[in-house]
């Protein structure tokens, strides 16, 4: 007998992080039910999506448009420049709506395991835009994994010859954080780092 | 500024039961990153589901076909039609790979919170269906819980015309339960039901 329809579609459901086989099968039920409002409106955006979302040729980042919506926003300061692993952790940092300069997406990190070297990711084009004369700072902000610190020191040697401020985010105890649950690397980090109350 | 398409794609799978805002943005890069092999696979299969896949006249089970491979599977029996409330739990009895004979779906349950009555439900089909010559048993298979049951009940009373042997799922002691960790009900229901060895 052929493969069905439903099957087909719960398969390619179960690929998407987070969904195993038994929820890609309640999504599936739950997009049939909701053919109208649901089902369809998903169709036609992963349509568009696949169009029309692109990585902006600046900093990396995933947008409709290009140069991006961030790349393009004159409210926001063009002195600072982000460094971030992925499109996620640019999310995440908007979310906090914290920082208001620019951004620049790796696409990954160094990995010698990976067969993940400079060449493989957006490093030339970060020290071509450090060198730019309204550039001041540049923030790493790769994770604060042994592969993000490994891509962080890379890129703080190639950046050496520019006339730019290099700086990474702080390590310590997390908002919320109970010293009783966190490892010993970031209480160390933590004291280390104390500051004057 | 207007919505980005991704956004619009992040809303939508955050509506997907299992996917929350996080993972649904988790899902929405991985598919882009995946343009070739899964972007554009998951919206041809959400289209053609949209097109082909209905709900079939005999059974209420979901299919590319009508009546669907369940109901016209010859190897299967006749005479035999198990009930149950969603095309979930008929997939869940198809997993198990046991039962060899045909389903009706019933599409929910009596609720009177929810104000779903007999005709919201495709009872008059299973009356009609129960009452054919070649049907002898009806199994029904609904939910454990206080509307699964009174679903139950109501369909007893209906059947009482028809001339068939009506039962229900037996109750006990799920495979690899362990006692202490049971409902006083369901180990009740086991104790009462027991049986020698």
């Amino acid at each position: 007998m052929a493969e069905s329809e439903i099957d087909r579609l719960v398969q390619l459901l179960a690929k998407l992080p987070g969904l195993g086989p038994r929820s890609a099968r309640r999504a599936a039920l739950h997009l049939i039910k909701k053919r109208e409002t649901l089902l369809g409106p998903l169709a036609d955006a992963l349509n568009r999506a696949a169009e029309t979302v692109h990585p902006c040729s600046q900093c990396g980042n995933l947008d409709d448009h290009d140069p991006c919506g961030v790349c393009t926003d004159v409210r926001r300061d063009g002195s600072t420049i982000c460094v971030v692993e992925e499109v996620a952790d640019l999310w995440a940092l908007e979310r906090g709506a914290v920082y208001t300069g620019r951004y620049h997406v790796l696409g990954g990190t160094l990995s010698a395991i990976d067969g993940v070297g400079p060449e493989d990711l957006n490093i030339d084009s970060l020290v071509r835009r450090a060198s730019a004369d309204d550039v001041t700072e540049i923030i790493l902000a790769t994770n604060a994994t042994v592969d993000g610190q490994t891509t962080a020191h890379y890129i703080t040697d190639r950046l050496s010859g520019a006339n730019v401020k290099i700086s990474r985010l702080a390590r310590g105890v997390p908002v919320g954080g109970e010293l009783d649950y966190l490892d010993d690397g970031t209480l160390a980090a933590a004291l280390k780092a104390r500051r004057e109350m």
